[in-house]
């Protein structure tokens, strides 16, 4: 039995994603930006679409407000909110107020603004990945012109305090944008803008069972940001190019099924637990992740066996699991680095992701291949 | 009989380009960052799919050296190019030469960079697109550090003298780099990176009957440009994100079925030839494209029908043609425009462009509906 349990770097595309997917690629191949009738049967699953990710996650899902903009994923999307936000807001303030533990499209892209003058604060978590409500009271002010902070952590699935933010911005009197980095949770919990208050919202199909090269950036009616790159009337000229029909028609397919996901969480902290109950006499291995994060992400370290190593070791038993974010490939970790971990527990973590699909038994099989590893691995020092 | 003469828009995806995708989405689900064996099975396909496109434009074939950067299609790939080497350049000098007939991914990056100080020089063209040798000469200079010409105009056909630029910034002593706006061109006439010369080539997936939403940046080895985005190790930095796999997949297999390019080139100006003699005998009508431009390609004007009018009558007749580029969505044609077309000209334009699966069939059947519209609108005033 292959156990693949690397959801939170890419899940298996659903049946009826890549369905949508092969039907749109054969059947739909006009141009949704072309005046003839093929053009507008094009436009029409473009508009449907937009409204099945807008439906999701509680926005607008007129055609024409379109407050859904597709990119290429959640890299592009995330790029688009924080350098597009803090570009159109040049004027209005320096401060970009974000935490140590963002996905690297957010931190890369708030170096880049360093570079350019802005003035980026960068909240450091505890040791579980929380960011203090406190913390984000003091740093945001009135110079603030972005507050970017992802809802659920990558790698140790710490839920993040978004749904305070908007008020805290408020209290400040700040003229702050804010964006949630939303692509872990999107279909794991319920993600709606309207209780979020959120100004922008990046979301990934990849990682809700829809295929890769696709995202969408949520931005509130009468929201403003400069675009990354340039060209015809697509998505309102936020992001030109035409559009990539299969793959848009593919999210919305996936974001479709994201449907029970209170039920399917619920289910899913039950194999959390399992996980955790299962791996408990391994004397070494310590959970990183928190109690009252996301059941579907699990991040521990045995304490011995480098991470690659382990990797290699699960994969010779046809299990699938990863270090970390998967964009990093190797790089030693910089959440778990800004949780304040020690170089030994962050040379041997482990992250387990989970999707809607994943079972007990593939728990059980992880389960019992690490125990063979941590045997195998630590005599062979 | 459907007709579809809009290929330059998108074209139809091949059975093979949808079948690449469609495998790839069910079989080939790994992150290609991810360390272990269904990461590294993604990223063969990764490396495959870069060497089929690589070996299509005679760039190197390596996936160590990544000469050929995925992005999500020929605006972005326009871009990255234009921003990239701008950004990149900037202490080098300021000036950008280009023609005024550039797509306008090209057109409002350079718009953009003018915004920032770079000064960008437009060449105008003659009446069929043509810009001249002389003028490029006469432009290109010491401070130049981006001359951008597209291969092959998308409106018009006409083949720009992209062949001659390198040989004109060497002999300026320009430190330039030198981009091609390739989409156009790809699998219709041989485009050959290490003959042209260039430092930066755009490509395009859908237009080749590959998916939309992909598209490859050609970047010689050793020049560094800046991206435009920012986020994980993905293709060198250049362009972080999740790779797009099956539409990667897709574009690779449309690009292995680019062969016989100057056979099937031949049999399209037969087409052309076909075309034009089938509508010599209206009056009104005016050829706009050149006789020497790609044969893909065919505008005309109709002088008294307005172009959506007649696009309209044509679909009724389940005949798809445009007015010109897609990206414009019903504007008036900048290309058209700076080739001096009368603005009579430029409301009546129709784009008639071929693919290497047009008949014959097709053609005639396009010339009697055009005939009967025309007849039938004209005398509708």
């Amino acid at each position: 039995m292959s156990v693949y349990l690397d959801n939170s770097a890419t899940a298996p595309m659903s049946p009826a994603a890549v369905n949508a997917l092969c039907e749109t690629a054969r059947n739909v191949f006009g141009n949704p930006s072309s005046l003839h009738g093929l053009g507008l049967k094009a436009e029409h699953v473009l508009n449907d679409s937009r409204a099945a990710v807008a439906r999701l996650i509680g926005a607008c899902e007129s055609s024409v407000d379109k407050e859904i903009i597709f990119t290429s994923g959640g890299t592009e999307a995330n790029n688009l909110a924080v350098l597009g936000a803090a570009h159109a807001a040049r004027r209005r303030g320096s401060r970009i107020v974000t935490t140590m533990i963002e996905h690297s499209s957010v931190l890369e892209s708030c170096r880049q603004l360093e570079s350019e003058g802005f003035d980026v604060v960068y909240l450091k978590p505890d040791s579980k990945g929380h960011v203090s409500k406190q913390d984000l009271i003091s740093t945001i002010d009135s110079d603030t012109i972005l507050v970017s902070v992802m809802y659920v952590n990558n790698e140790l699935g710490t839920i993040l305090p978004v749904e305070s933010i908007k008020s805290i911005i408020k209290a400040k009197n700040s003229p702050a944008l804010f964006h949630v980095d939303a692509v872990q949770a999107l279909g794991k919990i319920p993600v709606k803008v309207q209780k979020l208050g959120c100004d922008l919202l990046s979301v990934s199909a990849h990682k809700i069972h829809g295929s890769k090269g696709c995202g969408a950036l949520y931005i509130r009616k009468g929201v403003h940001i400069k675009p990354l790159f340039y060209g015809g009337e697509q998505e309102k000229k936020i992001r030109p190019g035409t559009e990539a029909l299969p793959l848009i028609a593919s999210f919305a397919a996936a974001a479709g099924e994201c449907t029970d996901i209170s039920a399917k969480a619920k289910k899913t902290a039950e194999l959390k637990a399992l996980l955790l109950s299962e791996i408990s006499d391994l004397d070494d291995v310590t959970v990183n992740s928190p109690d009252d994060g996301s059941p579907y992400i699990v991040n521990i370290s045995t304490s011995h066996i480098n991470s690659e190593t382990m990797i290699h070791y699960l994969e010779s038993e046809d299990i699938y699991i990863s270090s970390g974010s998967a964009c990093a490939k190797g790089k030693r970790s910089h959440v778990l680095l800004a949780a304040g971990l020690s170089v030994q527990q962050i040379d041997t973590a482990l992250r387990i992701s989970f999707s809607d699909n994943s079972t007990a038994q593939e728990v059980i099989a992880f389960s019992q291949a690490l125990h063979k590893g941590v045997n195998a691995l630590v005599r062979a020092y």
